[in-house]
Order: structure tokens, then C-alpha cells, then sequence
């Protein structure tokens, strides 16, 4: 596959929502706006299957044409989301069961348990002969399996078909009760299990069950998304040969192992939201004020550089393929608040994706449904097919991506931002603090690497994805392999540890060695106690800054050099030759000072921003982005570069796009 | 039936509680406070039967008779409220079902489901057997069906008789499955039935299920609630020929339509307890501290004007007939925090009461149980049998009655405020942002009005309860009628629509012509986009005030002037001739300069009033309420008139009566 | 026994957890730090008997010889706070139901209840197997019945036993349907009953059940928690003479009377964790952060004088017997923040107890479990079994016990405050106001006292308990008893009772008298109104202080003096003679004012206290602790007195022992 892959505009339409006679001027509209690529079919099992076995393809068959008259590549969905009711009356146990116990039904979507065979085998045999129709069609340009794993916290079922599957799954990998009795500690309260037929699933217990159940839990749904998935796959490439398989992912969402799945994948995507999730991205009224109407200026960034990892993991191409299969196109329907974009936001956010390299950046969807759960969802075209201002913005963006030649291009970065599943569901089922969120705590550090311009890698916690880098950060990893840390120790790189990093080993226990664990061979310390603290507290830094929620008491060695100490009179941040240790979650000014050095200390030189502007480079391409409310001046960023569009005096919500 | 009836006191009285020797102290003392209608009954079955088929008559014959013969008339309440356990345990499956999927169990009162047909049996007997009794006593002033249809969230049951009571009506209004699909929008996520069997309840999907689903299945219980009503209205209209028959509704509550169950009532009553629901009239932590023992100023008067209309649906006087069947005498039991009434506030309550038009306000209760769920209720008198401060309220409020010949008399308004139950149910659905809530949105417009001094009708939407007045008022109807368009573009009044009007079909899908649907005909101009906003931000309008949580983007016709704009440059208000359109939801302030606006627009003279004094036309009566904690001069309102009680210097919680 | 016992420290420790040839080095280092008792077995079940009736008595047989070879005393816990899996796998009907009816299954501990018969058999064969084996053993200090009864919500159960155990319990005490009927006031509502087996239990009602109900539910369910000690106390009395019996009760849980469970014991001890439980102590911020290392400097002492009650309730000595059971000797893993000890704390906490009379003060646990759910619970020495910060702390302690001959010999103090579990239910179910909450009601009292510098004894609302006191004081009691109302009545106490004192009777009715009820013999006055108050309003007193959340409305007879009046007119403090009655809940410095009047009215000079100060007598020592951060010069409080250790200037978290 070729690393330059030019860079375009897609959409998800359902034409089996709309009269026949509409299709060909959609698929006009569509072309004439620059959109090149069509998702359908996703959530259409009711139409292709109306009846038990019995099949209408006329419609898909015809839709498929349409598009393809008007040249455009068609993303065919698998519509294993949605069974229809006659499916879920045929066996009613193939409904998931929530942590609750309730079973959950039947009337919106995603209602099944990634657990249950026979729901296994009719997905088997749905997509088999979707593959089959349609697998070497010349429109294909893609497909997409399922939609949105484990959206509505469908990850974890707690069925019956998922505890026979998850004790078989504990018998693979533990072979004796007493090897499982052992790595969970079973000791404790008595929880010895005489066989693998007396574990039980980890909800309803009287108070929190033991963790190491909660996490091999996890493991085991995880898994199961991963099967559940890999079963689509074989069947498609068995039937549509060199056609590449994408999966729409979530943003913030983290039940199962992204990476994993993305193995079996061509393509990572995933479906962004930026004013719906600016809600969880910060608690900073002030922020969410300022960016309503545009999301939080890192949150996007980040997932883009997560999924462009999720894309390398099984191409192993520098810059991964990546897209963005859904792209927010105006007010949604879905948060608890749902503004309208800022003027101009439409636009930055298909530039934000395309510079962090995405091939295609898909629009959901591409005409508003007047009925149904999104019939407020706004899309490209009204409900009455009336071009929308987002339609609008297409024309622009492709005009856009026309001029300038745009192609998929990021280099790998200098700088490796660690992210890691496991470590979420773990500070998740243990956060020791109520607001411990793994994901708020890597995006702390997200954010200080791109307020100083830096273009990151978020990778998973691997030997390759470290080594050859000048800066890797690796902020609460939940327990560390001994390939990672040989990578760092012999790598290069500046190292930033902590909090919380190695402080577990894969079983769930803390470190015979105490936390660190292994990575106390990379800086001779060790961490004796932790604490958490409550919103109203903190811990003062001497010179300035603070952690807030959680801080750790470290006892570093003599070789140590101490940078920052608490006020109350701990250290706080030490290092040894080229490895630190930070032992508390940094405020917005800590995080961004710390990385400042480290930057400096790596040889790279960081941008000096203002708060509203952010800086993407994707080969010789230099992207600027204005999130704020004013215009900023950003020549100093500017100097000497080509401008391909844009001014250096950068308006709300504006781009320039610069060639170095 | 008179227009003209006299205005008096009731009670609320249970016999049963206490022993045989005290009831005719009881009675003679209500006679001698002026007192002149008793509730009893409807919590009795166990006392009314005690065993299955075996009646015991004696004591409710004798309590009859003791009220009778101090000259008491006696409102009957049907018992069907609280089913003895015999009667449960005999068909276990008549207690509804939550939307979690739980038994509502024994233990209370209201354990029933609507649609369960033996339970509608069970009440038609007890019912028959009380109305062949009692249906043509002398002291029979009148029926109370049940008590308090829904309260406790006891509308919607998710049991196996709604369910298939569900599949029954959805058959009835839709014929076939694939109409029903149609009008649903069920091609969305595959959501298609093949039969109505397949259709379950929207509860426990695994995220929210088809608004229109939702729609449906509100309606359906709304009309279980008609239903299991007009069985009891029917069995007593037969056996109490010409006694007129009530039902005591809710503040607040909107799940049943009021309107339709008004139907086949005489009399509308609703249970106004003015502290217990300021918490949820306000969020504003000073007015809840200044009206703490006195209650919202307009949230009273808004539930008086709602179901004088309910009365008026029926019976087509023009004043309705209605009644304050329950009105609270002292702290209850039942809020999250329960403060005293301030002094004069039980006295103020009464002549609200009286001054929309109330033939009997009646006390919940008479005296105060020392047992079981309601003892920390107060009532007119104290658990031991004292007077307490209401039973003195009494006495003064009989007094000056008397003394002013109070006749129920409220004319037509000029002014008429639409509210709509189907409205209510479609956005709290479909809030689309978490804070919208239809009823509070009517009480703004309420409030507004009521801040100009102004007595209002509050209307069903139909054509003839808009017509022929000078301001009509359509804020977030749900769905138009041609029949209420016409009526408005017919007729000669101002009209004020929006937010929300009119943007959505009857099915609950957004109208073809985009919002305001079928309104277009009045205004020329249709809303694109709507977007909500969390607290913390609004929208400003350029020349002062703001929407909060709400705004719409409106595309006006040519024809249309613009009276607001948002300072972010979109119209915010605008008109075509009588009828304005508002693009949001204001707030006091705005809402207050609008209806002053419209109000002079109308011809119709604002009053100038202090913020704790509101006024109240009745014929020819004007009554002024000072709601606050200050002494008020309102000599410029009471300029000319008759003074019938009361002074212009008018002190915390006084009333003032004047005759024009 | 000997009223003068020496003062000691323990630990609880799991030689389960650890390998074999760890257990001498334990043993060593333990008695190196002065600790003499050592908790075990608690949770071993499994280890004890890991398949049905094959018992392992090996490891526990050599574990309590090594303990004993290094001279320490064995405190033996009986498993039953942990069934195995296989025996909740042989009769899962043992597990308990929760209120929402949910099974409470396998996976954590506390899986059982308390009413199911099968279980309770379990336990007696469990218990009886382990008393004869080791009930002579010269290491048996003394025994624990369970652990934590009703930790995670317990005492209640919803299942099938537990509604025949009710109905059971129901027709012993009441006899005749009527009976409860009457006693319940069931003619409310018709929840009248026909028979004992109509009665359901009081959860899953549609609106709340009858408080009479839900009262009773809770003294069943209370009694069962003492039949289910009972049956192990028996047990261990037959096979273990003389070896003193204790359980270990938790802080702030009030869910079944604990002094009828401690009249089958020897020792009342607890579970003394004062960072975790100073979120729930007090809602103010600055308070929470000043002591937020070290907890509220009154909620441990006043467990400590509750529990040493308890503790008199069996044997009748004066100072009775009580230890802490568990004491924290580090950040914890259970609070929703789990901050660090501040310097000084884990000590003064230790002082605190032996101050108070503890025996022993035993610290949870000795070692850090790597795995399962406590792993992040700090111990004395870390996961790697090198001493943490509190394994110093105790050498350092047990040095100045042996220096100052510690003995736990504390004096009946003067002052009583009546503390009453049925008062904490009463109010638990009945609260009136969202924020009453009946523990806190009793610690602003309790606090007002402590901050005069006043030992107080915290005692049960019987005769003996108040007699020969100088001042006694009652608030919120729920119900009072002809005896109680005597003794005082006959004592020379000054006496204050209310808010809510006497307004119930034992079947929760109103008094037939109006509240105070019984009391009314005491005070010549009536309650005949009360009214709750959200959190942003008060009631104001004429000269200065404030109630918040609750006022009453006194009627005060002419024989009485009103100390305090609000500023809107009402009595809030009256007398007569000896006797004080207050109608509302003070804030702080009201409460503290009252106080002050009260204890100089008694005759009892209090102290006045540095604000984190705060002092105990035992015996002729005075022991004074500085909670805040802080250096305080206490000498005017040492004055005269023999220092035992400490100083004047007394540091942050720093304890003077003095010697008067």
C-alpha cells in the first residue's frame, strides 16, 4: 500500500430511509461537493433480510449503482448493530444483560451480547453473503464492520452465555483453580474457587469484587469484541479480496482494546464529536465556554493520533491508515447540551483531520432524518433536502484539498505519548480517587506537548512504538513489560514516568518490588505510599505549580536528582540520567512547564503559543488552528513557509495551511 | 347549571380514623368554621369490604348521616385507589410494572396497573356497590373518582397487561404493522415489526428507544387513565343521577392528558400545595428564600387557570366548574424540606383560590392522623383535636365570604396561554437539552403575563379556545392542528408562537415544511437549526435581555420584521402582521419586555406592579395579593374602587378586595 | 475482673497471606514493637475448611504456636463473615436480597443473611469445630464473633427467609392481626391485614411504606443480628471459659442496636478509621481541609465513649471493657479520596483511645496485601515487608504506655448524652427534612461539650444510664420510657432535651400529648408544629446563633423562662427548673453557647479551648491533643500537673500526657 494516499471527503447515507427517485440527485449533490466516498448498509438488516432467510437485494443492488454512476467508492457496513426483532424472538438469550441484571431489549440498537454463538453465527452468515454480493464490486472502496463496538456500554454482558464464556476463557488461561485462586489472591475473604465452574461474573457482588476478577473480566469481554470482529474479517477477505476493512470507533471510549482489534483491520476510524464530548474533556467552565462550539482544542487531536496508531498496528506503515468515518456537522442530538458549531468550526475540524493524516473524513450523515431517535442529529442536507451550512463547507474543504494536493503524510514524531487499554479499565475498576480517569490523565499530558506546537505519536506500550524517539512520556501505566522497559533503558530517549506507572504487575498485584515495579530499573526509586485527595485540596509545589487528586511519596535513590519538591517537603518530580519520575497528576501549568523542560532537555524546540492556537505538521505541511474567539497574529509561526490558504492574522476558528 | 355559584369551604375527613363519639363534635366544629363540603371515603375500601364480597356499610352509612345532619354536603370518593391486600393477593398481577422492570408492590397506596382488567372489574363492582348506596343520599354534594390518578409515577405500568393493552391499541390506531413502521420511522436501525405481537414497551432498550415509541406508548396510558375513569363516572352517573362527579389532579403533573379525562367529569379539582412545590417552580435560590412559606406567585394561579379550563372542557360555561379539593393547611410531609406557612399564607392561598374562580376550596385535612405515612402532615386540627392556625384561617376566610356574597364568576380573558399535555410528553422525550422542560417554558409566559397584572385563561389548543381573544400565547407546541391554524389566522389577536412550535408532526417527526410545520401559514419564515446550551452559557440579545438554553436559527421571509437580534447577528424575534414568532427560550426579563410589548400591541393596559404583588379580575371583583415579605402601597391599583376588604397599605401576605 | 487493666497495642494479621517461614520473622517484629495481641482467622474459612466437613487445622494449629512462642496473645476471629463458594453453591438461598430486590451474590464478603436458618447452622458448626479446638488454648486472648456486622449495607435482607422470619417475629409481638393493625394505624390507606402472612416486607412499595413498618422491619432485622451472635457467643462460652468475647462494630453505622448485641459480649471494640469517615462528619470545606490528615477531632472520641458504653452494658463496670479493634495506620482504599495521615496523627489517633479506656489498640492490618481488594490499605509494614511510617509509630508508643504504667481506668463522667439506635432508625426513615440525620443531631452536642474540654460518657436512654449525672443531655430521642423519664425527673441534673425528643411512641405515633410526650412531665410545654429547612435558609435567634434545618413551634407553659427567642417571634429555648427544652437544631456556636450555660448551671467549670484543641481525663491523667497545624501553648491547661510526656507548646498533631 502506497504511504500517499490522497485526501478526501466521505459521508454515511442511508438510502433506505429515502424515495428511490432521490438517489440520483443525493449521488449528485455528493459529487459535486467533493465527497468521493459512501457509507451505507450498517444499519439495514431489516430491509435486506425482511424475513427469516429471506433476502431483498434489489434495493442495495440498485443503491450501490447509483453511487457508483456518480463515481463514487462505497463503504459497505455490516449490519450486525441492529438485528431485527424476528432474529432477537428466535433466541431471546442472545439479548446482552446489563451489570444490573436486566436483560437489555429489543427497539434501539446494539442489542446483543458479543458473547452469544448463535448470534455469532448469524452475523457469520449475514455478512457471508453481504461478502459475497457485493465483495468484488468495483464501487467498494471499503468496508466497515459492525458500527461503533460497545457504544451504550455494551462491552461488558453479563449473560449467561457471557459466564460460560468467561470460565472457559479462565480455564484456557489459568489451566488449574489453583494457578486463578493465586494471580487474583483468592486467599483474601475466603474466594477460593474448587473449579473454574464456581466463578461467578463480577457484578452484584455485596461490595466491589476483587479487582483482579474485574480486570480478567475486562480482558475476557474485550476479547470477545475482538472475535466477534475477527469472524467479519475472515469472511469478508475470503470474499472481497484487497478490499480494506475499517471499524468506526468511539471517542473517549476505552472497554475494549482498540488496538487489538485493529489488528484485524486495514483502516482505524472513528466518529468524531468535538462539541458533544467537550462536556467530558474539561471541568474548566471558563474553557467550556470558550470552545461551545468548537470542542476542546486537544481532545480531537489526541484521538486522531491515537486511531493513526491503531491503523499502524497491523500495516506497520509509518503513518497508519486512518479515518475519521463520522465527522460532527452540526448541533447532535445526543449530549446533555447540544450548541451549534461556531462559524467556521465545520471546516477547522476536517483540517485538524486531515493534518494529523486522515484519508477520508466522512460526514454523518448526509441528509437529516425527519423521524427516529437522530431526527435531531443535523446532517449535510436538511430534512427537506435543502443544502445545510456543512453541504457548504464540503465545497470549500475539497476546493481546499484540491489545491493544495493533499496527501496522507504524517512522519513519525519525535515525541511518544504512551496510551494504553489496560491501564483504563484498570485505574477504572481502582481508582483510589474518585476522578482518577486514565484518559483525562494521558490528555493532561497531550495537552502541555501540543500548548508548546508539538506534533505527538500516542502510542501503545510496546518496545517498537518507543524506540527511536527524542521524548517518551508514560503517565500511568498500569504495569510494564520487560520489552518496554529494555526499550527505554537502551533507547535514547528522555523518559517521563508516572504517576502510578508500573505500579501493578499483569495479575493485578502491586510489585514485589513496590511500584515502579520494572521500571525501577531505569531510575533507582521506589514509591512507599500514595494518596488521593479530594477537589478542595492539593499539594503546593515549592516553585510553583501543583498536583492535584493524587500524589505519591517516592523515595528515590542517591543517584537521583530532585527537580521539584511538595512544600509540605517530599520530592515531587526526580530523575536519573535521562529517566524522570513525576509523582502526582499535574495541574494545566505544572504539566506544560515540566514538558517544557523536557522538550528542551530532548533538543526540541517548542513553539511558544498562544491559548487558542494549535500547530500540526504532516510532512512539509504546517497546519495552524485557531480554537479561540479572537483573532490572533500568528506570523512568528508562519515565518518563511509558503502559504497554501489562509492569513497569518488567524480569525476564529480559521486555518492556515503553510508548505515549510 | 349556574354560572353563579356560591364560594365555599370543605374538608377533607376520614371517619374511619377515629372513633364513633368524635364525629359529631367533628362536624358541628366544621360547620361552625364555616366549613360546608366534606371529602370522604376513598382511602376506605379495606374498612368499606374487609373481606372478599363482605360489605360493611354501618359505619360509613352512620358518618353519612352525622355530616348530614349538620347540614355538610358529602363528597364521595370512590376507594379505588388503595386495594385492601385480599384483593392484591387475589390476582397478584394487577400491580404495575416500573420502567426498570420491578413490581410495584403492596405497602402503600396506588398499587395498580391502569390496563389490568381484572383490577377495572374489581373497581367497577366496588364502585356500583357504593353508587347504588349512596348515589341518591341528600347529603351527596358530589363524586370524587379515585384519588390523584398518577401520582407516584403511576401512569405508565410496564406490565404484561400494558403490554399487550399496548399491542391492542397500536393494532386499533394503525391497522397494519407497516403503517405503524411508517409513522414511526422504523427503517431506522432496523426497528421493523412484521406483526404488532413484536412490538414491546420502551423500557429497558438499550439506549433510548424511538421517540415516537415513547409517543405512543404515552398515549396509550393516557388513555388507560380516561378509560379507567369513564368506568366509574358511567356506573355512577347511572346510580347518582344529576350529583356532579370530580377527580382531584396533581401541580405539576402531566403524564395523563387532564383535558380528556376532564371530559367526563362535572367538576375539575386539582391539590394545591403551594411550599411543597417551590422547589421545583424555581431555581432561584433567592426567590425560594422569599417565598419559602408562601410559595411561587404564579404557580398557583398557572394550575387555577389550567384546570378551570379542564372544567370549562366539559360543561362549556365559561367559568368551568373547579375546585381546590385539597389545599394545604400547614407544613407536609412530603418535600425534601417542609417549612411553615408564613403567617397569612393559608388565608392569601384561599382568595387565589377564590379569585380564579374556585366554588370550594377543601383542606387536606381535617385532622392531623398521629400514625402511618401522613403524621407529619398538618391539617386543620392538631393530632390531639385542638384548633390549629388553619381551622382559625377558616373561620376568617367563611367570615369574608359572607360579607362580599363570593359567586364563582371569572369572565373570558382577552389573554389566552395554550398548554398542551402531548406537549409536555414530547419534550421531556425529546428535551434535546437536559434543562427542557415544557411546563416551566408555559410558566415563564405565565409568570410574564401575571407581572402585568394580567388574568389569564389558560386553553387546550383548539380553534375555539383561541378564538375571540385580543393575545394568544403558543409557546413549544408540539404539533399544530389545520383547525388551531385556522382559528389564529381567522381570528384578530396578536399571536406570540415558539419556541418549538409547531416542529413536529403528530407522529413525532419533524414537519416536511421544517418548523413551524403547519404555523408557516401564519408566519412566513422556517427554523434550520435549533441548538441547546448548558447553563453556564446563553444567548444575548443586542438590545438587552437573553435566551437561556434554548435558540433557534430562524430563516425569515421577506415580509417579516425583525424586533430582536442576537448580538452573535441572528434574528431572534419576528413578526408578519398579528403573529410573532420567538426564537427562544427568554428569560424573566426578556419574557417580561415581550409580553409588555404585545400586551399594548393588543390594546390591552399592563399593569405597573411592585415584584410580590399580583392581581386577579373575577366579574367584577379585583383581588390584590402581596406575596412578599415588605408592606406594598397599591392605592394606584385600588384607585376608584370599592374597597371590600383589605388595605392599600398591603402587608406581608395580605389580600386586598376590591369591587369595581 | 479488674477495673485496671494495662493498656496495649495489637494488630490483625493473615498468616494466610504469607508464606510459612515469614511467620517467626512477624511474630518477632510484632513483639519487638511492643504489640501483644494479634487478630486471626477472621476470613479463612476456606483455608479452614476448603471442601464440605474436610477441615485443615494444620496451618492455623502452627501459626497460633508461633504467635504464641513469641508471647503474644491470640485474639481468634470465627470465619463467618465469609462462606466459601462451595457453601453458598449448596444453598444459594443464603445470600441476602437487597431493597431493590436484587440477589447479593458470591465474590466479595458479607454474602449472607442473617435470617436464613441453613446459613446459621453453617456458622454453628463452623463455630463449634473452632471452639473446641482452640477455646483452651493458653494463646486465647480472647475471641471476635464475624466481622463488621452489616458492613456494606447488611443488617437488612429482603429474601425469602427474612419475610417468614418478619412474619414470624410480627405474630410473636403483636399476637392478633388487629393488634399490628391498630398498632400500625393500618386503617390509613386500607393496608390493613388479615392474617400475618399478608405482610410484605417494606421495600419495592409504590411510595414509601408505613414508617410503623419499615420500624419494625428494622427492629426485626436488628434482631437478628443479635440471635446470629448469640448462637456463636453460646457456642464459644461452653468450649472457652473464661476467654472474653468481642466483636468489632464500625464508626458511624448504626443499622442494629448495638448495645443488644453487646450485652452477649465480653469487649466492645470497633474499627477506628478517622481520615476515611471525615467526608461524612462534616460538610464544612475549611474544616475538612484543615483536619483532613488527621479526621474530626471529635467523631473518634465519641465513638470511643459510645463503644466503652457498650461495653458496660454486660459487665456493669464502670469504665467498662472496649479496644479498637482496627485502627488505621495509613492512607486507606474505601473513602471516595483516601489522603495520607498527617505527621503526628497515627499516634495521637492511638492516644486518643487509651485516653478514652481503650484496652487495646489493634492495628488493621500488619502487613500490605499485594493482591485482591485491599491492596491499596496501608498496614504497618509494606507489601515487601519492610516497616512502614505506623510499624515506628507503634515502638514509639508502646515506649511511653510502658513509661506512664497505662491503665484503662476512665471515671463516670458527669455528663451524659443519651444515645439511642431506634432514634437513629426513626429518623433514618422518617426524616422530615432531607438533611436530619439523627448521628449528626448527637455529635453537635457531643462536639459543643468537647470543645468546653468536657469527658463525657455517651449512654443508653435507661435510668441507670442518666442517674447521678450533673447534667444530662437528651436530644432527638425518639420515643421515651416512663422509667427514663422518672430517673430524670428524680435525679439533680440539669437536663436539656429536644429537638424531636419524645415526639413518638415505641409504635411511631404522635404522642397522644403532643411531643415531648412522656417529657412533658419534665417541662411544662407542647410541640405543636415542626417545619424543616432547606440548607440556604435558617432561623435566627434574637441574640445571636442560629438552628438550621429544624425548628419547632413550643407552647411553653407559664411556669417557664425562655432563654432564647427568634428573631421572628417564637420561643427556642425554654426552662423550668432543672429541665431545658430547644426547638431546633443549633449550628456550632449556638450549640456551643448552650453548652456553656448548661455545664455552668451544673457547676462544672469548663475549659476554654484553642479551637483544635482538645482534652480527655482517664483516671488522674489529662491527656491534651492539637488537631490542627498549628503549634498551641496549652500551659494554662497542663497548670500544675506532672508531665508524663509532651510539652506546653504543643505541636501539630502532638499529645501532652499529664499526671494531675
Amino acid at each position: 500500500m502506497s504511504a500517499k494516499r490522497k485526501q478526501t471527503l466521505g459521508v454515511c447515507y442511508y438510502p433506505e430511509h429515502w424515495p428511490r427517485e432521490r438517489w440520483e440527485t443525493d449521488a449528485r449533490m455528493m459529487a459535486e461537493a467533493g465527497i468521493t466516498h459512501v457509507r451505507i448498509g450498517e444499519f439495514a438488516w431489516s430491509r435486506i433480510e425482511p424475513e427469516p432467510g429471506r433476502y431483498d437485494w434489489d434495493w442495495l443492488d440498485d443503491a450501490i449503482e447509483v453511487l457508483h454512476g456518480y463515481g463514487l467508492g462505497v463503504v459497505l457496513g455490516t449490519p450486525t448493530a441492529t438485528p431485527p426483532k424476528w432474529l432477537v424472538d428466535s433466541m431471546p438469550d442472545m439479548l446482552a444483560v446489563g451489570a444490573d441484571g436486566k436483560v437489555r431489549g429489543f427497539g434501539s440498537r446494539r442489542h446483543y451480547c458479543f458473547s452469544h454463538e448463535g448470534y455469532r453465527r448469524e452475523c457469520a452468515r449475514i455478512v457471508t453473503e453481504l461478502a459475497k454480493r457485493y465483495g468484488r464490486h468495483p464501487a467498494l472502496a471499503a468496508w466497515q464492520t459492525d458500527n461503533e463496538y460497545g457504544c451504550h456500554d455494551t462491552v461488558e454482558s453479563y449473560s449467561k452465555a457471557a459466564l460460560e464464556g468467561f470460565r472457559n476463557w479462565l480455564a484456557q488461561k489459568y489451566q488449574s483453580p489453583d494457578a486463578l485462586n493465586r494471580a487474583w489472591g483468592n486467599v483474601f475473604w475466603s474466594m477460593e474457587y474448587r473449579s473454574f465452574d464456581e466463578v461467578e461474573l463480577p457484578n452484584l457482588t455485596v461490595t466491589e469484587p476483587n479487582p483482579a476478577h474485574a480486570m480478567d473480566f475486562q480482558r475476557y469481554s474485550s476479547d470477545q469484541v475482538v472475535a466477534f470482529n475477527r469472524i467479519q474479517t475472515e469472511i469478508i477477505r475470503a470474499h472481497s479480496p484487497g478490499v480494506p476493512i475499517a471499524h468506526n470507533f468511539m471517542g473517549r471510549f476505552v472497554a475494549f482494546d482498540h488496538f487489538a482489534v485493529s489488528r484485524d483491520l486495514d483502516i482505524a476510524s472513528w466518529d468524531s464529536y468535538p462539541i458533544g464530548f467537550l462536556d467530558r474533556d474539561t471541568d474548566d467552565e471558563e474553557n467550556k465556554l470558550r470552545y461551545l462550539g468548537v470542542g476542546d482544542p486537544d481532545n480531537q487531536a489526541l484521538h486522531h493520533d491515537l486511531y493513526r496508531s491503531c491503523g499502524q498496528v497491523r500495516n506497520g506503515e509509518i503513518e497508519g491508515r486512518w479515518w475519521v468515518m463520522e465527522q460532527q456537522p452540526g448541533p447532535v442530538n445526543w449530549a446533555p447540551w447540544n450548541p451549534a458549531p461556531f462559524p467556521g468550526a465545520v471546516r477547522l475540524w476536517a483540517w485538524e483531520a486531515f493534518a494529523a493524516g486522515a484519508e477520508v473524513v466522512s460526514y454523518f450523515r448526509w441528509r437529516q432524518p425527519p423521524f427516529a431517535q437522530e431526527q435531531m442529529h443535523e446532517a449535510l442536507l436538511l430534512p427537506n433536502a435543502e443544502p445545510n451550512e456543512a453541504y457548504e463547507a464540503c465545497r470549500q474543504i475539497s476546493a481546499e484539498l484540491a489545491r493544495i494536493g493533499a496527501v496522507a503524510a504524517p512522519e513519525r514524531s519525535d515525541v511518544a505519548l504512551v496510551f494504553d487499554y489496560e491501564s483504563a479499565w484498570a485505574w477504572n475498576i481502582q481508582p483510589q480517587g474518585r476522578d482518577f480517569v486514565y484518559f483525562d490523565l494521558v490528555l493532561r499530558f497531550y495537552r502541555a506537548l501540543r500548548q508548546w506546537g508539538i506534533s505527538i505519536d500516542v502510542v501503545p506500550p510496546e518496545a517498537d512504538a518507543v524506540s527511536g524517539r527524542r521524548l517518551v512520556i508514560v503517565p500511568g501505566l498500569f504495569s510494564g513489560t520487560n520489552m518496554l522497559v529494555e526499550a527505554l533503558a537502551t533507547g535514547e530517549a528522555i523518559v517521563l514516568l508516572g504517576p502510578r506507572t508500573g505500579s501493578k504487575t499483569k495479575d493485578f498485584q502491586i510489585s514485589e518490588e513496590l511500584p515502579p515495579g520494572p521500571f525501577g530499573r531505569l531510575i533507582d526509586l521506589n514509591i512507599r505510599r500514595v494518596e488521593s485527595l479530594p477537589p478542595f485540596a492539593d499539594v503546593k509545589l515549592k516553585d510553583g505549580g501543583r498536583f492535584d487528586g493524587w500524589r505519591e511519596f517516592l523515595v528515590p535513590g542517591t543517584g537521583t536528582t530532585v527537580h521539584r519538591a511538595s512544600i509540605d517537603g517530599h520530592e515531587a518530580h526526580v530523575s536519573q540520567g535521562r529517566v524522570h519520575y513525576l509523582g502526582g497528576r499535574p495541574d494545566e501549568e505544572t504539566a506544560k512547564a515540566i514538558i517544557g523542560e523536557l522538550l528542551r532537555e530532548s533538543g526540541i524546540t517548542p513553539l511558544d503559543l498562544h491559548r487558542d492556537i494549535r500547530v500540526r505538521d504532516n510532512g512539509s505541511l504546517r497546519f495552524v488552528f485557531n480554537y479561540g474567539p479572537e483573532t490572533v497574529d500568528v506570523s512568528a509561526i508562519a515565518n518563511g513557509a509558503e502559504v497554501l490558504f489562509g492569513e497569518a492574522l488567524l480569525g476564529p476558528r480559521e486555518v492556515l495551511a503553510l508548505r515549510r
